[in-house]
């Protein structure tokens, strides 16, 4: 099927089939040795990136709706998801930015007829190794493509915006909630776990005030066998302990750099 | 117009002049000497009680709508909204409730017919002297009141769960932003902010330690004059200096109690 028919054919199913005024956005943040990227998207025939996104089945939990985008659109699975704010501007209306794009999508504004004029959107985030995922285009993207958080171009509709604020309560929630599990090696270094917190940061961190801070939490265990890098000062391993760091989880025990 | 009529009216607007999927719900809290309540309402003909609620003009920022609506159903205008989650699920069918009600408001089903089976529902919480503000219902609203956190009846929808997240949000909130302005007087003493905190987070803090970490935070004031209380040991009087307090609640500085 050509695109302009996939293309019908997607703008009629979201007549019929999904929640009319609600959409949802993912600003999927990837960690690997001290670079913090975040996933972008472009769609077929149009020029700007953009964050992956999905709409909601009428019969379909919001949060379900969330895994089942994700999935779709980038192959990711086992991800943590979690929501971050709900965007509802009314300049943010999505369909304006495809009205643009008619002519070269090959579309007549009547194929947009009966959609509503404008969308709240659910914003979720997450953060994951980005070595360990293969990001998969679905049918109407184009590319998809990790981007350093440093050199995200301007984006379509507010989504510069999200992933500001998303990034902004990701560092929040360090402030709350440990971090690390699935972003680490099972076993890691002190300064692998301080690289983390001082990636996602943005800024460096004290070493002796971290290392005493965190083994202050009790969430750490502190292995027998050191990790090889030469002949002598081998630093420490560690691992998490995953029942403490559960309950850290749960009971946001403050959690301060 | 009787009750019946102005609930017909109400459901056409609803079909016509709103965004068919979204709704929002306020969870404000109100604190006075030590305690902490929670508004409720109850709308004519149903016995249960409920947060305040509304809708979102189809051409009105969703942040717009949540004044408008809080504005509207409780008469509260001045007061520091915050968004704190999305609610989505598909048995959250608000209409689903409305529908065993029927009978009793004198509606048939036919009424409901071309309204949305569902809504996502985005919630929004704030924290106010409650002394200082006086609710007033709307025209759909039986009653409206304060009700101690501790005694919340079992509410419509998932109402209570919106509360449960409300509460653990804000007292997360304590660990990253500074609290108390608009809450306290102008002058107040370290008792009283302290007060504060234990009444949000719902348990005893450790006097010397919350004293100094207050003071650390460079967002007090201690001024030359006392309370006046009895004899001698009259407690010192603070305010918070604005521009500290207002820096520290943008850089999210984190405040740990």
């Amino acid at each position: 099927m050509e695109y302009k028919e996939r293309l019908k054919q997607f703008i009629q199913e979201l007549k019929t089939g999904y929640l009319p005024s609600v959409s949802m956005d993912f600003v999927i943040f990837g960690f690997h040795e001290g670079q913090l990227k975040v996933l972008l998207l472009q769609w077929e025939g149009i020029h700007d990136w953009l964050l992956p996104g999905g709409r909601v089945r009428l019969n379909e939990n919001l949060d379900d709706a969330a895994y089942r985008n994700l999935r779709e659109r980038t192959g990711l699975g086992e991800v943590f998801l979690q929501q971050f704010h709900t965007f509802g501007n009314v300049i943010r209306n999505t369909y304006y930015a495809i009205e643009e794009t008619l002519d070269r999508l090959g579309l007549s504004p009547e194929d947009l007829e009966g959609l509503p004029g404008r969308d709240v959107s659910v914003g979720y985030y997450a953060l994951v190794e980005y070595t360990k995922v293969k990001p998969s285009p679905d049918l109407l993207t184009q590319e998809i493509r990790w981007c350093s958080i440093d050199e995200v171009p301007r984006l379509l509709f507010d989504h510069n915006e999200m992933i500001t604020l998303a990034l902004k309560t990701l560092r929040r929630q360090l402030s709350y909630q440990p971090i690390g599990y699935n972003l680490l090696p099972d076993k890691f270094t002190m300064p692998q776990l301080q690289q983390l917190y001082e990636t996602i940061l943005g800024q460096p961190l004290d070493r002796r005030n971290f290392q005493k801070r965190m083994l202050g939490y009790g969430i750490l265990e502190r292995l027998e066998e050191r990790k090889a890098i030469g002949a002598h000062k081998a630093p420490y391993l560690y691992r998490f302990d995953m029942a403490s760091y559960q309950n850290a989880l749960a009971e946001e025990r403050m959690f301060i750099i």
